[in-house]
């Protein structure tokens, strides 16, 4: 039996084969700024083992067992009450449900809100999971250009007012993948103003939201304009991904939906880990670790920086992230981040392209670096080799 | 803005509410012999207290991080060679990968596989989380009569030879959910020949394989046509839903498929479940622990067959399994099980109606019986109260 001949049109069409190169990890032999890991020095395991141990002695009956598709009654209150702390407003416990990362709750946005042939806008560029994501439930996706303010809400609006009409629009506000861009208060409002009047679902992704280097936070798009924002967020850059938990905050009529459609995938998020996080939120251990983790970060970023201005030629610009792991990197025109790729690992630096990152055309000449897992001395090394591979591509170029 | 109004066609036709129902719980006051959720006596939450701090310690790096979608490379392994041995026929190394739990496996699969139109065979009655997922992706869904011995292999084959095409059959082969029945040797034979013959792919659901009163098992269907059997398997029955993992073994092209589909939905199981669930198993903790696993389930039986003797009016019947968690029973014609619910709930006993886990009409007078909360006692009570309440149906009905 040929099981391909089986396949259905989206397991025919497949997936980008960009997230399984960042998945399996940079190449060996190289200084990797591929993939969006958090580094590992920030996971709480000292916190964790105490926590574990308690709650499997102590009640395997519910840290172990199958729970509600929403997750568990008592995560869910902590969650609630956290949201309220950290974004200014409370939502109704029926606005809330917790799911197995963030990616997942985006899978279950698209169940519940595409049918083929739909369409969606994203920012330009997007993160790549959330692009195959739409693309496989068959949406029509339009790029909303950005600049370091974020999305260009006029020129969203513009399109709006001629008519276009996308179900949804994806955005990660703060220090976004693969961009590190952050979305101004200004716009903030006017965005949730301009979707507010045509109609049109904000889902704001808030991966990155709590790793600000200075410990702020902007006001979240759906603080802002809880009637038509749902909210996905993730525990993995702040807690740790082995755990699979994220949150889905919006309007309840929706949160039912995702929470209905959780039932036929994983049935619910794992009670193990729900626990793990209830308990070492309610502990205060989040307020305790989060400064040390920012702290990290951004002596990354201030290291990656220095090296990026010091070794790159002229004509190469990046983005400056306050918060996050990732930068932006242009070349000039005419170079091609995916085929410098061989020259990349050859030199012992990765890093990952940038067109995969754009719904439409563009993007060849750009690359995301992550900042997340290489120390300081590393990512020095890193920025020197890539520049390196940089200014030989443009030796080449202007033979 | 109405969310409502921008739901996909699935979220409009939403899920089957049985199954919230189910995972809810019973109602408060009642004995329920609702869920397929396993004993939590059966946890190995000691065991598992020593393997957490281990790993929390020693490999936060690994446990805590992301991993790749198809699995951890260790874990692999060792689920390959643990195959190997209980299945006597080894997967080669990409012949396999972990999932979140059985039921993302079944998602994975229609994900791969399902194009709307597309026809499903099932048995009948069969899991009702199997029917919502293949119904979520729009499949048009037939059912197979089952008997005493599992599925009627003869009827299935009529109706493949009169040309009918399923791009699969979905089967629980042992102690099925929700009838309890186990497929004979004969019929796994027969099913595989009359598949591999007409280019029909098997979905075997592997779920209670393990859970025999005896510690038998029968060959896998796997095991007898690996060429044209996909097998899902889950940890939940046989370790702890809470950990939300299980794998699929089948064609090393399928598979691939499954792997890539899962980067689009939660991106990979939990690393720390993964690597818990392989430390307890190379420690050889299953073989310890699931022969009490087995013996619990075996006395629950034998406690309900012998209270279901006593006190059940002529003309009831019901399944004998020989392992799992279920025994399903029929009522004389005219009864129906869901509108029988608010009188069993007033008497203090919980069932799953029949209905639902037939995709044609039927089963209205049968219900589902779950031995695996409940102890011995609460299991001899419920089934009096229980059979009181179909007597008073019996004597309504028959005046």
């Amino acid at each position: 039996m040929d099981v391909q001949q089986l396949f259905s049109a989206r397991g025919r069409a497949g997936a980008d084969p960009e997230l399984a190169i960042i998945l399996a990890g940079p190449p060996p032999g190289t200084l990797g700024m591929t993939g969006g890991f958090p580094n590992a020095s920030t996971f709480p395991s000292e916190e964790l083992t105490e926590i574990a141990t308690r709650l499997v002695t102590d009640e395997p009956g519910l840290a172990l067992q199958y729970g509600p598709s929403a997750g568990l009654p008592s995560f869910r209150e902590y969650l609630v009450a956290r949201t309220a702390k950290l974004q200014g407003r409370e939502p109704a416990s029926d606005e809330l449900m917790v799911t197995s990362g963030g990616m997942e709750c985006i899978d279950l946005l698209c169940r519940s809100l595409l049918d083929p042939g739909d369409d969606v806008a994203v920012e330009a560029p997007t993160y790549l999971g959330a692009i195959m994501a739409f693309k496989d439930y068959g949406a029509v996706q339009t790029g909303v250009p950005m600049d370091a303010d974020g999305i260009d809400v006029d020129a969203f609006a513009e399109r709006l007012a001629s008519g276009y009409r996308p179900k949804f629009l994806y955005t990660i506000p703060e220090f976004q993948n693969p961009s590190g861009r952050t979305m101004t208060l200004e716009r903030r409002r006017a965005l949730v103003d301009v979707c507010r009047s045509h109609g049109v679902l904000i889902v704001e992704d808030v991966a990155y939201k709590e790793l600000s280097f200075d410990g702020t936070q902007l006001p979240s798009l759906w603080s802002l304009g809880p009637d038509v924002v749902v909210q996905a967020g993730t525990f993995s850059k702040i807690f740790c991904p082995g755990t699979r938990l994220g949150w889905a905050v919006g309007p309840a009529a929706l949160i039912a939906q995702l929470a209905s459609a959780k039932g036929g995938t994983d049935q619910c998020a794992g009670a193990l880990s729900q626990r793990l996080v209830e308990e070492y939120g309610r502990a205060g251990l989040f307020g305790k670790r989060l400064p040390h983790t920012r702290a990290l970060y951004e002596s990354h970023w201030v290291a990656l920086s220095a090296a990026l201005t010091r070794h790159m030629p002229e004509g190469v610009s990046w983005s400056e992230p306050t918060g996050g792991m990732f930068t932006w990197l242009r070349m000039p025109e005419g170079l091609d981040s995916r085929a410098l790729r061989p020259a990349a690992t050859q030199a012992g630096v990765a890093y990952v392209p940038g067109a995969p990152f754009y719904v439409e055309a563009g993007g060849a000449n750009e690359m995301r670096l992550s900042y997340s897992s290489l120390g300081e001395v590393q990512l020095g090394e890193a920025a020197e080799r890539l520049a390196g591979v940089i200014e030989a591509a443009l030796v080449t170029a202007a033979r």
